[in-house]
């Protein structure tokens, strides 16, 4: 603690992010990143964009990118506000629209980020807890104050069905709802066309995961033409160019390339599968997933002492010491020779 | 306004960046950028760094480029922080160190997004008014609550000189002081040397300006590692990865091309030697300027005039609708060619 700092540093509990190790020859199978590249169009594109006008501010208003990204969502540019990555668009959501004198509600086991900014922002805060079976219940959310949960779930990759999300938007009509869909291209189904009918959804997204551009920084969310609006008087708060003229030219080529991004997805939905049963075969319980990772524990070894023996054979996962997942492992699908790695080095632990 | 925004959205008055128009052949002098490209070894480390592993998350540290910038300024590599822009820096540094109970403290003509931040953090503050001759007096900043200006100042181009930065920090030796010295590298002498006496000196910079990388969104901060400490609290709570991988390698390769960029900025201040005797022949009052663009006003003829006049012949500066600047033009320091095109076009107007 520096007596120059305010009060608001002095009580920040940061975000851990996965750690990225600098090791080359790793199994890295922590931190939900594609194994297979981004479209080839989006890298020329972001060397095309280097090689011109980079002493150039970009556009602030990244107005291509989201002329590209409402045709792909078949909504008006309006309805699309793009930032630095998915955190920085959920940051913008939690200080544009989750800030309210009602407590904010997210799942007990989520993204762990939320509780972050809600202590950067001061924003009071209510978990409700997932079922037995580590699952979001919508009846749980009856009306009250604004509501954030990712979809599919994380850390546990669960999906709630899109007729259950619309139950929490048909219960809580007068507070901003975020449905967080950073892994929805795996398998779920988008609340994205809802937001026609419930003008307090927000869908945030992210081309870190299933656009295998996590190296670039680019998110977006879809919502409302009033809650865009939100979001982008926060952003002109605080960065009037948030993305660099490289990151709006690669993300407009990414969603440009659809069978790159069709394939890349099935083959990840593909090997998760595999993943499932073969960890399934070990004795492990794995949870069904919607997303690019799994999450699953052995009932006869303890999740931290998996992970401590994976590393030491240069396998990352992520575990989470935590109440209520602390057994657990969060395992990224990784190509079929990573996974396959990770199921015979864990054969040999189990 | 909608009901779904949070008070602090709803309070908000964003700010308004120059305009990036999309149309081609402008001499375009309304937002400071370099007219020379950046060192070509950061282009060519951009391309390289798009073509692999753009799929992996960046180094959420940037570790890479605080050692580059550590070595370049001869600081401790805790002594840097990065970020998305010198403005997301500047904004962490409004909500980590500048809020406090006594009120912030910034020159009444400044850069206008201070007071967007205070709008933003809800932090309280006090404008410090220049001198007659638009000079800030270290003289007006007595003990009191935290400050923050630029040096040199913007829009007037004024440069403070070193001692007098020192006079203002031996002052406030109990708050945090933030100099911003995004124009510091067009003949101002840096407060960067002074940080490991003042461990309240907080120097920000960007690499938009003198290095011609407005187009990739990288600026950083010096300081003690105190003071680095609690912006790094602050970012890790907002948003992990806030540099992609090519940001990153961009900027690194920028700081390790010393000749390419002293070489650009000499032929800056030489361009600038010359419009500011040119607009003087003119009959303009020209502030004496450290900075990459001038700020002029003709005795009969009103600023808002001569700008919307310039517009008509493509040519755009930037005007303030602001007291006490209302009569003059900032005026970026482009090629000399766009220079004589707009002495030329102002020699037919005044």
């Amino acid at each position: 603690m520096s007596r120059f700092w305010s009060d608001t540093a002095r009580r920040l509990t940061p975000y851990v992010p996965g750690e990225q190790p600098k090791l080359d020859k790793l199994v890295k199978l922590n931190t939900n990143e594609s194994p297979y590249g981004p479209s080839p169009r989006a890298v020329e594109a972001i060397q095309h964009a280097a090689s011109e006008d980079l002493r150039r501010y970009p556009d602030p208003n990244s107005d291509a990118l989201k002329a590209a990204l409402a045709r792909y969502h078949s909504v008006s540019p309006a309805q699309v506000f793009v930032g630095n990555g998915s955190d920085e668009v959920l940051a913008h959501a939690f200080i544009a629209l989750l800030k309210h004198a009602a407590p904010l509600r997210f799942p007990d086991i989520t993204y762990s980020f939320y509780p972050v900014y809600c202590g950067l922002f001061d924003i009071a805060h209510t978990p409700i807890p997932l079922t037995d079976s580590l699952e979001i219940d919508p009846a749980d959310y009856a009306a009250g104050g604004p509501i954030i949960f990712p979809n599919p779930n994380a850390p546990t990759g669960r999906l709630l069905a899109i007729d259950a999300v619309e139950a929490i938007l048909a219960a809580n009509p007068d507070v901003p709802v975020v449905v967080d869909e950073a892994y929805i291209d795996y398998g779920g189904e988008s609340a994205i066309p809802l937001v026609d009918r419930h003008p307090n959804l927000l869908v945030t997204r992210t081309f870190s995961k299933s656009r295998a551009l996590a190296g670039l920084r680019v998110g977006y969310a879809i919502g409302s033409a009033e809650l865009i609006e939100g979001l982008e008087r926060v952003k002109n708060s605080f960065n009037s160019y948030p993305l660099g003229r490289p990151a709006q030219a690669g993300a407009i080529a990414s969603v440009e390339d659809e069978p790159h991004f069709r394939d890349s997805c099935a083959r990840v939905i593909a090997t998760r599968e595999w993943l499932d049963q073969a960890l399934t075969a070990l004795g492990f319980e794995v949870l069904p997933s919607a997303a690019n990772f799994v999450f699953a524990r052995h009932p006869a070894h303890a999740g931290a002492t998996l992970a401590a023996a994976l590393r030491e054979q240069a396998i990352i996962v992520r575990h989470f010491k935590l109440p209520r997942i602390d057994d657990y492992l969060r395992i990224t699908v990784g190509t079929d020779e990573e996974c396959a790695a990770l199921v015979d080095a864990l054969k040999a632990l189990v």
